[in-house]
């Protein structure tokens, strides 16, 4: 992420999240409706604790933008946390407030507690957990709801659906010869963001379960990103591959375990000739029938639908507590309990669009370059032009 | 990779190798014996095709040692190609060569050929093939061979081994209670680098049968690294996580569809309960009896044993040619065939291990500093003994 | 700026300011009062226009800091404009709201303005001015005030004096013998901030006659860094060089022309025998008897005092003003007048101060590692040590 | 430098330089010949030592380049040391070959000897001046000879002559109204690579005296960079200045210790009203008529020529040895001594011009992208032609 570049801020329970996102050209259309959009999926999802009802998140653009367009400048948004006002001692930055709740010391098993803890120094844990929340996600999704509206400005557009929670399972896939548009938008329509009905019921039946038992469920989903060009990313070295850039940015949201591009690790499992993705040429130029490769080969996109799943382990928040230490006595205790969700997938994937979609636009920005979205596109449109000509 | 950096250069077929590592403290034993030995494990396996007979590499240290200490100056690596005086005219530089060879015009589908070529204007696909091809990876090798010294000296140990051939799969893993050091050590025996005995023959009799009947196979490799204190990474910011830096340098490698942390996919599958590993203490400081996670929480090592996956596809270059398109009439052909591999899953560990080696070693450099081997290991001692007091 | 990063955002009549500073170790003592009190060091300074009334800038710490302590997350300051409800329909980001205020198309000679509107497409050249605009600077500032308090964890002090405004000179130099501490205090109490309470009245005179006169002053200023051990920066790749990192911050601050490190350009009029600091070793270790290369040798700090100069052109608002032309109709008119100061370089000697501290912070922590204060120390004590027995 | 990126290795007595230049698109003619050129022009002037004689460079390129056109791929060059075969036994990398050479003991003032001993713990000081030598220089100037080829593409070139050597200077300066290319001629015409041929004899006589005097001088130089379109750079982060980064690229030479824009320092000292280049328009679109600013306002080029200036401080290696100590007995000694030229500014000029290249084709490909030059070449002319239409 060199071109477009973005850093977040903000913790948990403080005031609010904060973003600056660097190097979106001038003239985008931009408003806080498409952001807020985002915003508002993310919080949706069959299987979310409480604080989704309090929050109901809604962007600010602090600066960047003018009169609904960029201006070239950095993009600056800030997203409140709607409970500050029962955290202001709790999370207050000043010295003179220290102690004005009870520190966390029953560090939680799969969270970055322990860890945290160690490596920061701290005693009290809620100084790594405030951070390392998905709350933090809320930031992504809303800046890469502007990288998306770069990204739709020429013709590219990301999605996900949700393909497992715990062990239900929809074999329907961008892969499988189904149209991503159409997944999607079933997917829309389901609260647990899967575009299967049926399997929808399975996957609500699984979360309802998991909920009276007191445990959480993961999941897996999938994001697809159509109209990308041949030609982002690079072959030439590695850190310029486009697979493994999504890779990167997908691995660099909370909770996720795993990523796979295509067919991924179904792939290594099959022989060679039946997952490669023959060349044709005809009207539109070359094309594929198949798509096992998810739109790249070689670190480089094909001109096929990009198409990339993540896997998210269960939220390790568990109303059924797993067994801790407490940080000062080491005495074995049950771990904390922070209010949390049974089941995040669906909101997940909303995060996942949100990663690709910096990622996608940071790689079109390093193909294309352009200042303005007149240059960008104009840029591009050489580009299409010429690949018309191959 | 920011504190240690790397670029690495060099054509397939052309005079060599090239590799600079930047940001290597002084003082570290460094002598071209580690680097030639993991170069010569990244060119055995079974399946492998005639090339690796033919090259045996060697690297030569060109600059950043001197009487076989690292000088803190950036450190570059030579490996010769040794077949390059067949490819004098075939990949000259001069322009007065120009057509020394016949162009490659049938794109291969699964490799970077057409997209590449789509990308860089380029009307023969060997300008493209002579970069993407798997060659390079033999640099990625030898500077993560100077990567594992670093770590060597802070007691650190990347080591890999092959989980699954096609359909042959070992369940053997270091997730799984074994010791990584023994599966490492009885994979090292094997010639296609598997722990597991009996699933070593199932994987050559799949390897026989794949080159008598003219397709590749892929598989998946397991990475660990062993002696990794709690507090390498951040939860802070998604593109310092740890797991994420490791699928991204994991994702870059040539033909690898997929990454996973811990127990990766699987872990989505499992309840919440199943999953985490619990937090004990005692004579040796904090200590889980699992380790699912794979040695990383919240994007931040853990102390455990960090365990990754990687899913290598089959090579896409079959002696069974694939429907391909000429480039320059758009004529429907067989794809080109450059002589290649029918599989390069154990050699693909080798490259993982470098890769990982190399993230680690800037982790190790982001968190304890250090411009020469002492201040490193008086930093980093300094920090393992206040581990001990947590 | 690596191991510490930061973006920053705002325009000059938007809501408001915003900074992000990704890096800071755990466990530093924070309030805005040192922040605050570097904010209004910045608006002072004989010369400077009406707004520095307006403003009276205060930060607000939004994130990375708990109970007067950093958490090692990213800090997030905000600066309010105190001036935005003048301005919340001109600046709007709504596009409701376009052409709330009147375009800006006259563009004004050595401003962004030209060179931006066409880089960006722009017809306004309010779109562009509003980020080029000094008041950004504010939140250079803000930032610089956190590294700062890093610094002075491990006795590295940062200040900065007025050596000349327009041809009022100050001879009085740290190079020159003075001690920068004692040159420091008589500038901070001067409203030129310069030392030399005879040149500061001369000062005075110049600016009076420029606003009397409708034009306006450059001048430069020197920043000195005390504490500084021996071994920042690197000599093994040009971007490590400390010099070359403190010249590209502070030539990165608005209206800054020429940067210099000790002697500078006098430096090179100088035959070689009389500006290298010879070497000596005492009770203290190694030390110089003299500082012509400002505290820098080879990219590598020594151990003295690292002092720069900075050469800020004259503010190219004038009252007085340019010949220009109307960005549509190219006709030749006078350039736009946007409100502005006479003279501001008192202020821009602060914001140097902090760019030098956000870039010795960074290469401190480069040097250091350390995720909480502690560590930092430790380890930084460890070297101090270690260059006792040197 | 993002979109281009380049890391140099090598030791002064090492077997040779590498370089690794990643991110030049396809599709450039390129040969050894410009790169040899440069690397000659390097090695002359007058005032030189010994070893100019000796080493006569020639690059080889090792990677990225086919048949005269670059592949898009790192390109990998290569300088041999021509007495390598007289240090095969003091620059071994074998620990066998340990204490072939005495150690040097008696650091250099003014250069990185001490410092960097201190910071990377060497006992031997050769350890770090093989590295901090004006040697790796001419890696830079390798590099930088094929970023002129790109830059060339699109009619920028980059020039440079010497202004002063000492105390002898010339007022010839592409601000005062010369024309660039001009000055660039008679610089190259003369030996002293100034274009006054009345000064050049000044600056031969100061040499000459230098020399019997044993002592060195120093000087600055200016570079020019012409073509190059109003847009490159940006105001909107410190960090995308072009000033700024042209800045730090100079800075990052050795021996600089003074970087200036368009009138600089001198700008400082006069009044606003005289030092902006007022803006009209006419048949080639916005023009100046003046150029004090030096090509760039705001931190973006407006389409003058980019004026830069730099100072090179005299070697610090004179024959006329300085005080230093031992650095194990700390006895007072004289400094050690190594072959050295007294007067190296005409050579520092060409390398000052290959880091103004290097940054200037960054930036370029940051605003224009392109992986071809075809594409790049498109990507310009589309923006040249919107500028006629402003």
């Amino acid at each position: 992420m060199d071109r477009l570049r973005f850093l977040t801020a903000g913790e948990s329970h403080g005031p609010g999240l904060c973003g600056i996102l660097e190097g979106i050209p001038a003239g985008l259309a931009l408003s806080t409706e498409p952001i807020d959009s985002d915003l508002k999926r993310r919080q949706k999802g069959y299987g979310r604790g409480g604080r989704m009802k309090i929050e109901s998140d809604r962007a600010r653009i602090y600066s960047g933008v003018r009169y609904g367009l960029t201006l070239g400048s950095p993009i600056c948004l800030l997203v409140e946390n709607r409970d500050w006002q029962n955290w202001e001692r709790g999370m207050s930055p000043l010295a003179s407030d220290a102690g004005g709740i009870e520190p966390v010391v029953r560090p939680r098993p799969g969270h970055a507690d322990l860890a945290g803890a160690l490596k920061y120094g701290h005693q009290d844990v809620r100084n790594i957990l405030e951070r390392s929340s998905a709350r933090e996600t809320a930031m992504k999704v809303a800046l890469g709801a502007v990288a998306k509206q770069l990204l739709l400005a020429v013709g590219i557009r990301v999605m996900s659906y949700v393909r497992a929670i715990g062990e239900a399972y929809t074999p329907l896939s961008a892969l499988g010869g189904h149209d991503p548009t159409d997944l999607f938008r079933a997917a829309e329509e389901s609260d647990v963001r899967c575009p299967d009905p049926s399997v929808s019921g399975l996957m609500r039946q699984a979360i309802d379960k998991a909920m009276k038992e007191g445990y959480s469920l993961g999941g897996t989903f999938e994001i697809v990103a159509t109209g990308v060009p041949a030609g982002l990313g690079s072959h030439t070295h590695w850190d310029r591959r486009l697979n493994a850039r999504l890779s990167y940015a997908l691995a660099g949201i909370q909770a996720i375990k795993g990523v796979e591009v295509g067919l991924g690790f179904e792939m290594s499992r099959r022989p060679g000739n039946e997952v490669m993705d023959e060349i044709f040429h005809g009207a539109p130029g070359y094309f594929r029938k198949t798509n096992f490769g998810g739109g790249l080969e070689g670190g480089i996109s094909n001109g096929m639908p990009i198409v990339l799943r993540a896997a998210m382990k269960p939220i390790p928040t568990l109303r059924r507590p797993l067994r801790s230490v407490h940080l000062q006595t080491h005495e074995a205790m049950e771990a904390a309990y922070e209010r949390s969700d049974v089941c995040a997938v669906p909101a997940a994937g909303v995060i996942g669009e949100a990663m690709v979609a910096l990622v996608l636009a940071d790689a079109l920005l390093e193909k294309f370059g352009g200042d303005s979205l007149d240059e960008l596109k104009r840029n591009h449109h050489g580009y299409m032009e010429y690949l018309k000509s191959r």
